[in-house]
Order: C-alpha cells, then structure tokens, then sequence
C-alpha cells in the first residue's frame, strides 16, 4: 500500500531558483547605494527595513522593492535621486520577469510521482508572481492543485490538508525550510521531507526550531524523494490495514 | 426547492469600502505632486503607469504604490525628493492599515443568507491585504471558503465552480464589477447579481462588456439579496426535478 495519498512541495527553492534572484537583485542595489552608505551596512538595513515591513506588505518581490527604496532613502539621509530611485523600481520588475530556472533533477522526479501520487503546490509570496513563476516554469499540469497562501502556519496546512479530504498522516509536505515547509507540518503529525537549499533568506533561519528526532526525513536531493517514497511504501505494506 | 447550492460574494466595493481608499490616497498623492505639474494630468498619467504595470504587479495597493512613485518620477521629470518619495510609500501603508468599512446592510444581509447557503468569497488583489482586510472586516466566520485570485476570468471561476463540487447552474456570483464578476459568470450559466458600487475604477469599466438580457439580475442594494433568493426559490419549486 501507498504510505501517503497527496504529495504537496513549496516552490521557491524547492521547485525553483528564488533566492539568487533576491540576492543578484541585493547586489545590484549595493552597487547603487555604495556612494551614500559603507557597503557593509546596507545589507543588513535592507534586511531590518524588510523585516520591519513584513507585517505591511508580506512576502513578495513587491514588497521587497518597495523595502529597497525606503532603505535607499534612510541609507542616503534623503539625497538618493529619483532616478536613482526609478532604477530601483526597474531591479523589481526584472526580478517580476526573470526566467525560470528549475532545480537540478526537478522535472524529472515530479514527472516520476505524478504516475503514482497526486501531486500539489503550496507556496507563499506574492498572488500574482507566483502564478506567472508557475506558468513560466511549464510545471503546471502537474500538479493537480495550487495554493499560494499568506502565511505557511500550522493552522494554514490544516486547512488545506482538510479541504483536500486527507487524513495528515497521510500527507507528505516537500521543501526547503524548515520554518515555513517542515515544523509546522510535523506538528500536525502529517510527513515532511526537507531538502535545503544552497542558499536560505535570514528570515527563514529563525533561531529556536526545535524539531525532535524522527519528526522529518531529510533528503539532500529530490532525486532521492521517488526512492523514499517506495520504501515508505514497502514498510506500509508491512503493516496489517492492507488495501 | 433551493435554486442555488452556493452564494460566492466579491469583496473590495461590494461587502466593504475600497475605490474610496484609493481616492482618498489618490487625491494626497495629487497634492504632492502638484508643485511639478498640471493637476489635471496627474490622475490621467498616474491611471496610465497603472495600466502599463499591472501585467508586472497584478492588482493591489503595493503595485498602486510603485506605479505612484513611478509616475511622480516622471511628472517630476526627476525632480522629486527623496523625502516625497517617503510620502508616497508612507500613503501606501496607510491604505494597507485603514480600517475596514461595510457597505450598508452587508452584515444583516450575509447574517441572514448564512442560515440557508453555504457562502463563500472570491477576490483578486495582494493576498496578504485581503487575507488581512478580511480578518479586520470581522466577516470571516461566516464564510465557508475565501479564493484570492490573480484574476477574475471564466476560467478561474470555472476552476473553483469545479473546486467546489457545485453545477455552474446552482452557483451565484455577487459582485460590483461588469467586467469581473458579473461578465464571466453569465459566460459559463451561472447566476450573477451585479450591485453596483457609487464609484468604479476606470479599468473595470472597460466598455463593450456586451450582456445578453436576461442574463444577469442587478440589485441597487445587497438588503435586496434575500428576497431575491427566496423569489428564485418559489421559481424553482414550480420546476419538475423535485428533491
């Protein structure tokens, strides 16, 4: 028997490359803002007026871009110009349209599972950038259902597990942070398999994630996750409810 | 017998204020702006940066916020300051943070319509504001499912109609907007009530929305929705199909 009905995997930097467009953007605006402020330090007050705002505008390129040019303003003491200010805005819209580029071996392991598992996406971020991100990435047919939520909370995988009819024990959730992807998931007693990514945002590496033993399964490639799933099969058939 | 399964409602002018929040900020942003340039152009450029980004933003008040700045940088031709820049952003947290209003008889009306139908809400715009908008509109309890969407087209409500497990025929759609929650709706056989709001954004009053009479119900007011329904009601009982 199968050990799980419904597969679910966050998207960026699960499916995609997300976070080297947030950093390439980053340092672009470095580059901008370096004759008004120490290099160093811009950084790091990009980040604070990020985290600062998060309760504003959410997660979302938007909402970074409009964080980048009130960290402009501070950084300059107001004698950033407005050019320098449309430039900003322009670092935005790229980002907005900048191609997609799978994870190594993603394609080829959702086109695997989707035989076995119905396959879904619950991701974060900006509405609209999300569903373009989905469209450019051609994965789209593959999946059977598409969430993008406000906020990846516990009482978020809830709802979503329940509206999708499934016991969580039966439910297996794929991504890169263990924040967003992986605790919240494995308190409602459903699985989680993390598969970190080369690089994390700062705000997903909050301190303080005390996950005990056994609660997830990590997997250093998606490769990896058909392999898993069988045996998690194999050790489900071993157990007496057949079916 | 019910002649509808399900009621889904819009949300921005038809259960709560909003167009008036957008010109509330649109009239401070006129303001700032003035010093750099007829009065009268401003709406016009600022509706014309609108339009140009929304294929880049979708819709929402962080998009509304870059298009502002975007076009007092061009008003200005670069003039603008820094510090108005600020203002700018500050408008936009503002409109993120102000309280929500119910239109008239929207509590009454949803109170009673809950004791029959399931209720759900579509909407488009930034999921954050919405999600957010909705939990201050204290509305929330009485809606069994809320979809925030990039946009509002057959499809999508095809998809959720489907989501759902209702017939498009016993499925009715209330809304402000011709273009998105009535037009679309009436193209797929479900029932749409169009009660429109006192003031309408240009870009949703696109013209050649060409309804076919008989097509659609319109409402001056959403106290006249239960009657409606129970009229519908007596309609459908007259009906063979029973149950």
């Amino acid at each position: 028997m199968k050990a799980v009905d419904l597969i679910a995997f966050d998207a960026d930097d699960t499916l995609w490359h997300n976070e080297t467009i947030f950093i390439a953007a980053q340092s672009k605006f470095v580059q901008l803002v370096a004759n008004y402020h120490r290099e160093e330090w811009i950084g790091r007050r990009l980040y604070e007026t990020e985290a600062r705002n998060l309760r504003h505008f959410g997660y979302g390129v938007k909402g970074f871009t409009l964080s980048m040019i009130e960290t402009a303003i501070e950084l300059s003491e107001g004698r950033i110009t407005a050019a320098e200010i449309q430039q900003v805005i322009e670092f935005g819209k790229e980002m907005l349209k900048s191609p997609i580029e799978l994870l190594d071996g993603v394609e080829e392991s959702i086109r695997e599972l989707k035989e076995t598992y119905p396959l879904m996406v619950i991701t974060k971020g900006d509405l609209f950038d999300q569903e373009a991100k989905l469209a450019r990435s051609g994965l789209g047919e593959h999946f059977s259902k598409i969430e993008i939520v406000a906020e990846k909370d516990r009482s978020t995988y809830e709802r979503i597990i329940k509206d999708c009819g499934v016991d969580p024990r039966r439910f297996l959730m794929v991504g890169n942070s263990l924040k967003s992807d992986i605790s919240p998931v494995a308190a409602i007693g459903a699985h989680a398999v993390h598969i970190p990514y080369e690089k994390t945002w700062a705000h997903e590496t909050v301190a303080g994630i005390d996950l005990p033993d056994g609660s997830y399964i990590e997997l250093e490639h998606i490769r990896l996750l058909p392999a898993l799933l069988a045996q998690m099969r194999s050790v489900g058939s071993k157990g007496s409810e057949g079916s």
